[in-house]
């Protein structure tokens, strides 16, 4: 049986719009926005920066999955209540990550995308629940998932009667470990050509090094990646989660400018 | 800050009753049962082979988490009936799978132990829910989990009120396809050794290869584990879910007088 | 102690001539060639096509490591003949493998660059036998080899005697198999980083897929690799080995068009 | 084609016969010594040590493979001496590892078994030579090497003249950092079905942690290892390589008991 995720059953790509974005339409998207939304001064500061920046998506974890209990879990509500506000005063869609099914409902009443991170990649409880909204949904490659496995979770979502599924490659977890997960580009770029859904690149969670970030998200816009998302703080040494793997102002720009000089020459 | 379920918080053994069982005080408990729980009649003929064979636990899953949403993925809320009557019927306890947080009430009026699958071992909402109620809980290693974060994922439901964990090492995912997963000998080792909490082995998923599985099982009796969990089927070809796997009872007669004739040796 | 090979006992990168081709002066540099050379005739007319390709060195095998003792294991001193005179032919250097520290003269006499191949990275007899001569040497990352690792083999050489190394990252062996390997992208931008040596890519080796081959080594260059390495036959579907990952002559010439649009755009 | 290495084509077992011990034939072989010969007076001590304890046959590295090239990498021809000399009193054999084709001849003049490395289980042209004599080979698996390689790695020996290969399970690397390298039991039983060549277990390389040495070793014994390889030191604080994983006089003959108990009880 051909599953609906795949280009043998609907071969014209799958193209989701948010707002006044098309992704999946050719013109590499770009996402970011820090790890956790950590407080809504600093985050308005920084979706005002990002919007200026030229990013078209602002992303920020309100629930946060943490491996263990004792870390920083995000602000819950509280915290979808500035990503709200960031999109009212930036007009930017936003994408946040949802970890329970009993939070599908409010998540999606605050966020633009809602976002399934890696360790919920299997959670098929709560895949089914985000395939009965109307609402695009991320879908991150799980830490060991194959290509296989990861494109049957996008199928539960579709099949669940939700076909508006982004996903995004995040690096696999292998013996190495001077990053901290390995980024799968030929993964990627084979996702892009089994399924008609649009492939994002996550650089950051994929190398966990701040300094590899920028050539990684280039690499992956080189080979096809409709998007790419970005954590950026405005001071990634005093960051609540991730602050390690978070581009500085500066370095976020130099980014954006490195990819818009290869759009500008791919056209 | 040392965790609440290491060795060094708590030096002490603990050892988790289920009726009459004690499991961690030494003596390997064996816990046995289908994959799935197919039917009533195939189910009820399962559990009082398994009795007369000297199983001491049935498991037996209602809820199902399959890579496939076209898979057969367990008969819901009728399985835990039938798990129930199971129980009934041979004075075992039983363990069963939860991947709902919204289902754990339910399953905790069936079940004597709830446990965690691979795929949810970092579904954090799920941790927090079991730790919640009284009830033993069986936390299987997720797929590509550290040792740490197997711990960690322990940490939360102990943290959440729930000292009642066995821990299940169930085989990570590595290069070698041969076998389903690498059962990790060592790893299941460093867990009795870091954790003052029960660690059992499953090496039917573990290997995937039902002529393995006896051996492996007996080798992870010897080095320490305080019981094993085997997938037995009377007809494992006809199976609906991990037939390659599975026991025929012949095969499982076997190795329960294997493991009969060690346990009388080392005592 | 700092490693002779690492940025910091050496800041300023070390550029390999070989004839008039300067690898790691900053424009990626392109090496082709079948896997192996199977007759004078096929790799004869080859090597005029990558000529009039652009390409600027051949590659070939004469020696091939191979899994099973029955497969084709190459020419030997037959197939170094046949290089040397397609060298002759087309002016191009030509880089080819070595496998057994008895044959480093004889290899050396016939090739410009010689080539350790994956299973021998830690072969540390061979790679002290190549630091010994004064030819360029290409270290393909070693199946399972950590950064760390792949650096500490580099050293080897270079601690024997011989400066001339290029790292090639061709992929690594992790669980996904959908791919013959998984392209570390990023561990090759922290090559790039932690090494003045040249690093270059082999997408061939690191996909196994054809179909994949192009948009990898696009993504290898846009990400800052110093060459690629790239397997190409006039018939794959006959190749003697890897015909898989083999681009044929218009999918290669393709590729080659790609690269200096990006290269042209990015001056 | 069968390999003839296969049980398919030969279905009795292989017993290896060195001097007038039988390794393969049901009782479980060990082997021990310190990773490296470090000095003539602290080998012969501890081989008296050894043989006292009821070890069969003596190991010690005097070529050692090292991932650094400034580390300490073994004696040489020195250490073989010093092995032939610990024979000569012990009376019992010795295994030592050979590194480079060019001095097999040498080392098969002073150890009765030879020993391939993980890092060299595809250096064809080891294989190769190592097949050309006629003493027992122990050919440890690589470090990411599958089942199926490691038998064709044995099939080159065996197909170049030499039958008397002991496949030795060392351990293969995972995303797992807790322990050295992860022990696959599964594998080693695998191996005992594939093959009629006899398959040891080394859990000292496979786990690196001397406290999980002696559980892994009795969880190999108890799934039908043809025998241990361990790691032993007077003082593995002080010794020049792997002391980490080596086990210290008493914790060795508390694991030769432990063995012991558990073979007369299996018998």
């Amino acid at each position: 049986m051909e599953l609906k995720v795949s280009r043998k059953k609907k071969n014209n790509k799958t193209i989701i719009k948010v707002k006044d974005i098309e992704i999946g339409k050719g013109e590499p998207v770009i996402i970011a926005g820090p790890c956790a939304v950590e407080g809504e001064e600093v985050y308005l500061e920084e979706a005002r920066f990002l919007k200026e920046a030229g990013v078209q998506i602002l992303r920020g974890g309100a629930f946060k999955p943490r491996t263990s209990p004792y870390a920083f879990s995000g602000l819950g509500v509280e915290g979808l209540k500035i990503l709200a506000r960031a999109r009212e005063i930036t007009g930017l869609p936003v994408v946040t990550e949802v970890m329970d099914p009993r939070d599908v409902e409010i998540v999606g009443e605050y966020a633009d995308i809602l976002q399934i991170g890696s360790r919920n990649m299997q959670n098929f409880t709560l895949l089914r629940e985000v395939g009965l909204i109307n609402k695009p949904v991320l879908l991150k490659r799980g830490l060991a998932a194959t290509l296989k496995e990861w494109l049957l979770a996008a199928e539960y979502i579709v099949d669940s009667g939700n076909e508006q599924v982004i996903l995004c490659e995040r690096g696999i977890r292998t013996f190495e470990d001077y990053t901290r997960n390995t980024f799968d580009l030929a993964g990627m770029v084979a996702a892009l050509d089994l399924t008609h859904l649009p492939v994002i690149a996550d650089p950051s969670h994929a190398t966990g090094r701040r300094e590899l970030v920028g050539r990684v998200a280039l690499g992956a816009v080189a080979a096809g990646a409709d998007g790419i998302m970005v954590e950026v703080h405005p001071r990634p040494e005093e960051a609540l989660s991730d602050g390690g793997q978070s581009l500085a102002y500066e370095e976020f720009q130099k980014l954006i400018r490195s990819i818009k000089r290869f759009k500008s020459q791919s056209s």
